[in-house]
């Protein structure tokens, strides 16, 4: 077994490659194609120097000049294309019949199995696009920030993949309810840092004023990004929020399409868990111009958690994305900075604010919204275990309970509803929040 | 949400059913293929009566029918071909382009990837039909034991899939290295007893004893066993080692060929890990009549654990499956009752004992064998992990070191071979196993 450790980046299609006929040409950019501008990042009117300076120096070339692209088609590359082949694209669309059975619904209900990408989340389409731009542009290490660590896991091992290094943020409380996907994160060789840390500023100052100490999204945000600007050879990355990484999402909506058009199925509901939005606008980017068209005849749902209610009950208005006031300012959905986010198991949608592509189409009547509590979104894990026998993460569990609910309101009105939801992320690696609700009495509820 | 919790047993075909056009129509009865006779299942020579009339009572019908059936196929029941096309089959055959990069060989390295299937192994293939043929028969409760974890967590669900109750006998040792699989099998409503327990009096006589402490598949087998026929209401069932659910693993050899025939791919390797020996006889049973055909141009390799090395190192001859001789004996490779099993993370390959059937194929020189230590196991594991992307069950981790054994030896002879080997499950509820060897030092090995 002695070998070379990585094969060595090469730009080039590795030949034969796997039969890419599934998988889509193109990602679909939604910023051109919402119904208002997208409002602009910009600085604030304080002393400590320009964030969106920083953003300039510390982003990959080939993410800014996808934000900034005005074209519909954004061109896949070959190689990126042979790695989602490889990787499993396109993913399964399931029929889930044993939950419609139990819910004894009229409806039909597709989940979108993101799930079963080999390390257990869409997450996995934007990290080895990223990682491929990045050993393009001839960089070493990738700095990036993770909340329920399925990014931080996607990114380990697409910066492997690639032959790069990789630091990771993990929201603290979150890194700390699953040591079993820190040891995968770390057997992938990336380096994990749980925020806030003593390693940067941003971390240092939540930990001496005592703020903010359990960490969330947007403390790992402020200190990766701070990591990145203090280490000229890194290059950041997000996982969410952004056009280009909703944009690389857009496979996931593509494929459904697809998949929907060869079952002569037009769909009636579109619904996504909401973090940074970018399974949302995946899912939904490639629907926009069916929902410009069918109006209230297609419905697109975003599911998120009530501990961090944005879309439901935040503002929307100019703030930061991390509380020290590290990232520019952005229009969404928001909380505040200052909202200290409670200690649940749900931290991939456990942030602040959020995108303002999600923003806009939600402040334009496009986009509903519902929230779910932590114990709503476990048993609903529990019965999609118990149906369909796979154990999804609890962040999708929002958009079965949102998928749920619509089916039982079809039962109730006799339609024959289509409903799509998109199961972002498996939950085997989030078991302990699934034992802290069910461990011990699991039989007996 | 209020519905009822189980959809009732029908025998119907659920309608509309999903496609099943890719689903096979039949099992592939391995027995009436084998080169040589099949040694029955004989009762020892002592006063503690009958185990075969014990196994009669405490069997299913359609199990007693199956084993004893002479036809080559033995049809598959619409019902349970629309389960197993609702759970996901036919399961992706992985070309692993990563790994042979990794290799740097010219072999073709193909993973049949069972760990995709929603409980997380190949187990549920026949769990299904298990649980299926027991609803039919009006049985109520399964009994049943299981290693790993895998066949307990495929059975829990495909209980509750039928309405029916699931009791497990786990291997005390495996299940306390995974609380996070014992709460999911609680989640699904199953009843699970460590091994050795009180409740059965060969439990209660290894306790008293001080012997096979540990547990294993073989204790929790007597445990079964012993349980059902004290609790005439139900029925035992096994997850391996009888040709019924070798017979039910043939889907997968059966879409493996089809798989490959549509790429164009004929076989020159075949592996699986061995245990019982269902994911073997599964992958190769619907490949003997090519063995036959081919000889040495078509390479069937069992592997097997170090800590358990029956074929490398056991003995042909008649032994019981469990260590008070609760089962009747069977003639196996054995290493002997009383041997007792070390302390493994890999509680699906230990066991003393295994299957008359793979036996006969070993004895009849079609069947190679290699044994690998748990160390290097999981060293494959990781491997895996950093080429291909997913975690994978420390059992399937002995197939994979050995497809990459040969694909190595293929680099050195510059042969192009064509290696399939079975990845029986999942290995996200096994990672106590791979932090006991990597968590902590994982990013510097
Ligand atoms: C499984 C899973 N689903 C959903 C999300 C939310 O992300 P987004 O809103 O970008 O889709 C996350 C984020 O970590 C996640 O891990
Ligand atoms: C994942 C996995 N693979 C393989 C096995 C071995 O079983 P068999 O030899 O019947 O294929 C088991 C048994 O528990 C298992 O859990």
């Amino acid at each position: 077994m002695q070998s070379r450790e990585q094969p060595g980046w090469s730009p080039e299609p590795v030949a034969p490659g796997p039969d890419l006929h599934d998988v889509p040409m193109s990602w679909f950019n939604i910023v051109p194609n919402l119904p208002a501008p997208l409002p602009p990042a910009r600085d604030p009117e304080d002393a400590k120097g320009s964030r969106l300076e920083v953003q300039q120096r510390i982003r990959l070339d080939a993410m800014r000049a996808q934000d900034a692209a005005t074209d519909s088609f954004l061109p896949i590359p070959e190689r990126v294309r042979q790695e989602l082949a490889g990787l499993g694209r396109p993913t399964p669309l399931l029929r889930a019949r044993a939950l419609e059975e139990y819910l004894d619904t009229p409806a039909r209900i597709y989940l979108k199995r993101e799930d079963v990408l080999p390390t257990g989340s869409f997450k996995l389409n934007s990290a080895v696009t990223q990682a491929y731009f990045a050993a393009q542009q001839g960089v070493g290490t990738l700095v990036t920030e993770t909340g329920a660590g399925q990014w931080g896991h996607a990114v380990a091992w697409a910066a492997r993949r690639f032959g790069l290094h990789a630091i990771v943020f993990w929201a603290g409380v979150s890194a700390r309810q699953k040591p079993g996907r820190h040891t995968v994160i770390e057997m992938l060789g990336a380096q994990v840092h749980q925020s806030p840390s003593e390693l940067t500023a941003p971390g240092k100052a939540l930990l001496r004023d005592g703020r903010h100490v359990l960490g969330s999204l947007g403390t790992a945000i402020g200190e990766a990004i701070s990591y990145a600007a203090d280490h000229p050879e890194t290059r950041y990355i997000s996982g969410s929020n952004l056009p280009h990484v909703l944009a690389h999402q857009t496979v996931i909506g593509q494929e459904v399409k697809t998949q929907l058009d060869a079952l002569g199925e037009t769909p009636d509901t579109l619904i996504a868990c909401v973090g940074g939005g970018s399974n949302l606008g995946g899912l939904m980017g490639p629907f926009l111009a069916d929902k410009a068209e069918r109006g209230d005849g297609l419905l697109l749902l975003g599911a998120e958690s009530a501990a961090a209610p944005r879309l439901t009950r935040g503002e929307w208005r100019y703030d930061h994305a991390d509380p020290e006031g590290v990232t520019p300012l952005t229009k969404s959905y928001t909380l505040g900075r200052d909202y200290e986010l409670p200690d649940t198991h749900v931290g991939g949608l456990r942030q602040h604010s959020g995108s303002s592509v999600v923003g806009v189409l939600r402040q334009q009547g496009l986009l509903d919204a519902v929230a779910y509590e932590e114990g709503e979104a476990f048993d609903t894990g529990r019965l999609v275990l118990r149906t369909e026998g796979m154990l999804i993460a609890p962040e999708s569990c929002h958009a079965v309970r949102a998928a749920i609910e619509q089916a039982v309101r079809a039962r109730e009105t006799g339609a024959a509803k289509t409903i799509v939801a998109c199961v972002s992320g498996n939950g085997a690696l989030d078991l302990d929040g699934y034992t802290a609700r069910f461990g011990g009495r699991a039989a007996h509820a």
